[in-house]
């Protein structure tokens, strides 16, 4: 609680997708539908708060170099290679597994990761509700900063979605300080 | 699985949230997240599949009366009123807890309710993100028929919150065939 993280796009245009847990309690869990609902707006950015399930705030976003960030997504896994990937065959690397096997070791189930706070994603929504995917705004070394509100276990990944990175994986840098 | 929930609307102007967990395994639940990506649209309607959290379908909307309803907010619960309703005191009547309360009995965990599929609930996104409440679409009698694709535990509930529905609080009638 009070520490920051730092989630740097070293190289540009490549999405992170973040998700977060109470320490004290991992059922207590990021939820982006009571953030979208107490913020009223779709894309979060500077001031605004990242809350819990249980409507407790988990982050406040201090500084925001992109200002375009998506809450609606879940991490890509498995499935959407095999559902939205149609030329796609075989294993593909995806969030999903990335997040899942790393915080496996802090008794979090696979089914308990929720929709990610997807940094540096740029997901347009026309009026008809449509969801356009675009190459992130992020240039290099861009970063938001994310104070920690209560004590945190946190997953971070860089993306390994075709349509989300403009085609290029490229890595994800972190810094926590405080 | 393949029978037919109908969410009927009886006097119009009234939202109901709706939440779904497989019956073989509670821990399979619906996906606001998993569903919008699927779909890719905000808005789901006649034709569209309703996925869980692991990426199989639960419900197909068979037939829509309105074309309008919320898959991005939370159900209302007490913390929606401290923090969005400004002018209200003392306790408040809340879809959080009449789903909770219902789903206690199948163990399923406070905790472990996700954002609910809001029919009828008329939520307008502008380009900046921003989110406009407006009154629901939905006139007399309209319904949305959803079609199980699997063994479901299914809350419904009559949404009590004031911008949801117009100032006033309707009933929700349901109809279960096949």
């Amino acid at each position: 609680r009070g520490q920051v993280l730092r989630v740097i796009d070293p190289d540009g245009e490549q999405v992170s997708d973040v998700v977060a847990f109470a320490s004290e309690n991992t059922s207590e869990r990021l939820s982006s539908g009571r953030s979208i609902d107490y913020n009223n707006t779709v894309y979060l950015t500077t001031g605004h708060v990242l809350y819990s399930n249980r409507s407790n705030p988990m982050f406040t976003i201090l500084e925001d170099r992109v200002g375009k960030h998506d809450f609606l997504l879940t991490p890509c896994s498995p499935e959407t290679f095999r559902i939205l990937y149609e030329d796609h065959e075989g294993y593909h690397p995806n969030c999903f597994e990335n997040l899942a096997r790393n915080l496996e070791r802090f008794s979090i189930a696979d089914d308990d990761i929720p929709t990610t706070f997807n940094v540096f994603m740029n997901v347009d929504i026309s009026p008809s509700g449509e969801l356009h995917i675009g190459p992130p705004l992020s240039r290099p070394g861009d970063f938001v900063d994310l104070r920690a509100e209560m004590g945190l276990i946190i997953g971070v990944t860089a993306c390994s979605a075709e349509k989300s990175n403009n085609h290029s994986f490229k890595p994800i840098d972190l810094e926590v300080r405080g």
